[in-house]
């Protein structure tokens, strides 16, 4: 059964055909009506990717089973791998997961009759947000070749910028971090180089900048919000000196004026709502994949040349 | 793109044509299905009007996203705007509100590409239940010229009664207050009479009890709960002192023997579940009127005077 | 209107049927599409048994208001018997119940109209868990006559084991209980022999583990989890000692190495996820007989020796 815990069991290729189909889904109003049940199981409290899910299922026609462990039982003196059977036992055919830890580590998938989505894994992955930023690029400069991307933030902690480097490397696109140089550890500065934010600025394509997690660590950040916000912050005098064709980037929910300033979430180089406007398609696209596999790319119009010509209407979706 | 946010906004037609709907669900079985999608988010908790509202939802064939700040870390760090147009991005047609404070004033509704509809704010509006409650009266006298409708307990504090005052001036009733003297102050006596309970009884056609709030307001009520149904509570004593035709409402849930008896609640005079069963009928007649806006009016019959000839039974609407 | 509040109701004939429908659902994938609304009102919190409702809801089509006490304000000041009449007003026409305490008590049903399903209320009914439990055991031995069930561990505080007790009795079986003595209290010795654990397993047919109720008593239990699993835990060496034809059943969620050994859980001889299985089909044929009331009997084959030789696959019902 086709499951998508981590970004790595994806290649270039199986990356392009889910972005084809959730741009598919972007530009049309006819979904497929699929037969299926989702349970939605977020151990770490996330409404906006919970919503995201189900907003997802619905539009397919699943049916959704939502629980989280404030209002639930379920898992008390139960491994998650005891839940899962349980789930599978009941007939349901997804389990989209999230979980402080790296809960993909702790379930054994063989004999399991369940598909798994990993919707965030501790610090570690978060596919379907670094798929959905993917699309968000490609819609914008459509080869991903020597792409600059900069991911700006607490790299270290961040499940958005492992998956996302992940994804972008193997479409093409050169991937940096910079940030607070505290967070520059040796598993971050291993994978990509750790640059001057403000020197990065200049010739970068892509600014992504993370979410300051003030819930997910006390520890480890010695500058409070104001300072951050000066020496790490998206401002307008710095979105000034990015190059004209670059965009602006950010994972949601936006911690106004510290990460970014307010007035910089509205402006035309940004792509906030963008990405959460492809974060419904990008999870139909995944949960029909689930539901369809070996089907799956023949279902899929491969031409993307083909379909990145078209025009992309911000309401195109919206129906 | 229509919201309903505040009474003020609304006509004497507007309101005729909106009961005239609702009347309209609740004498036939064949519900239009819609297509639309409505996101019930709850910042300040109450189970009675959000499952009117998913009933509400359900009934028209609507998507629903239901989630409230318990199991919700969507809002945080976010302003309500921000929350708002992460919503509309994903495609919500609709978001249904209730929050302690005057939400509406928060938000600024030029360019947010989502309907809005106030399920409660703060001491101040409660659009659907004065409609609710504007049915339940129309129901029964049918027209509302020199209707005398008391709203007995803490109007200080009370959305209902502001809201309820609002719609039902307008109607053509006249609307007086009862209840401790504490609360009679000069925003309330401003707008209508404050006057002695037990003599107000013996004339009015409508009593409307408020709920006691006590999770709202700890100050302010000198007297307790004994002491409060023996001067202002509805009795069967009270209630023997009314007019043959009055009905007695009540927003509900109720504090049984605090504003009203426990025997009282299910008189023949009481229309407390007639008012819930017209809940889930206006609630369907506003979530169409969002999704229709312009094309409502051609929608509904607007010759009341046919319609409330017909007999209206109260399982017309039960299934 | 038909309601299920305790296995008492029930004949040996009405069981038969209830299971009759279940097994059906269990081999056949055209479910009917019910016109109906489910409210699930949980005080008590139980994931597992909620899932299960809410997926054989949605399976027949219903539409399903969800809510638990931590999320809601709805049963503040009322009473039970005001939220069922309030939900009766919205057009609720089935109230899915559990609390702790012993619910159906407190609720006069007379003109109440809304029909009741009992998800469990205190220690002392759980009656969907006994006819899937019946369901099970029907399953693997066709009959009842002689069969002999010991159920195991806390049946002084086990709803589980008085509504299996009563609804097994009726079918024909032989009921003992196990476990430690400090439960064998009067009212449960007065209802079946208190049996040595370690004989019992020669020759029982069905083992019938009970869940440790860590939430549910403090006090009693006087042995920690180590010896209550060296004295009456099902472990690999006890199973060694059952009869070749037997069966093991848990109501889940399992405490592992308490009640019963890890490896256990997936012996041959375990039906722990078929019972789940089972659940959804038992819920769905309750639903069902709630609306369809005298109409149930003639939709049912009654023919069990027709359908207890087709073969049942564990994926029959999956999809």
């Amino acid at each position: 059964m086709y499951s998508l815990t981590s970004t790595q069991a994806l290649s270039r290729n199986d990356i392009h055909i889910i972005l084809n189909r959730a741009q598919e889904y972007l530009e049309h109003d006819n979904f497929p009506t699929l037969c299926g049940k989702v349970a939605i199981l977020f151990i770490e409290p996330s409404t906006r990717t919970n919503l995201s899910f189900q907003m997802s299922a619905q539009q397919l026609g699943l049916q959704v089973l939502n629980f989280s462990p404030d209002n639930s039982s379920f898992i008390k003196g139960e491994s998650l791998q005891d839940t899962l059977e349980t789930l599978a036992a009941m007939g349901v055919d997804i389990a989209v997961i999230r979980a402080k830890g790296d809960w993909p580590a702790m379930v054994d998938t063989n004999n399991l009759p369940i598909r798994l989505i990993n919707a965030g894994s501790g610090v570690h992955e978060h596919p379907t947000q670094a798929l959905l930023d993917a699309l968000t690029i490609r819609q914008e400069f459509h080869d991903f070749t020597n792409l600059k991307v900069t991911i700006v933030g607490d790299v270290l902690h961040s499940r958005v910028a492992r998956s996302n480097f992940d994804i972008l490397t193997k479409l093409g696109a050169k991937v940096q971090f910079a940030g607070p140089p505290e967070f520059a550890c040796e598993g971050v500065v291993s994978l990509a180089p750790w640059v001057d934010f403000d020197e990065a600025l200049l010739d970068s394509d892509v600014v992504m900048m993370l979410r300051i997690q003030h819930e997910r660590h006390q520890e480890g950040l010695v500058i409070n919000k104001e300072e951050y916000h000066r020496r790490y912050g998206l401002t307008s005098a710095r979105v000034a000196k990015m190059k004209k064709s670059a965009i602006i980037m950010h994972p949601g929910p936006v911690n106004r004026d510290v990460e970014i300033a307010s007035e910089v979430i509205h402006y035309p180089q940004s792509r906030i709502l963008t990405q959460v406007r492809n974060g419904v398609a990008i999870r139909m696209a995944l949960l029909e994949k689930c539901l369809m596999e070996d089907y799956y790319e023949q279902l899929v119009s491969t031409e993307w040349s083909y379909i990145s010509k078209r025009k992309i209407t911000a309401t195109s979706f919206a129906h």
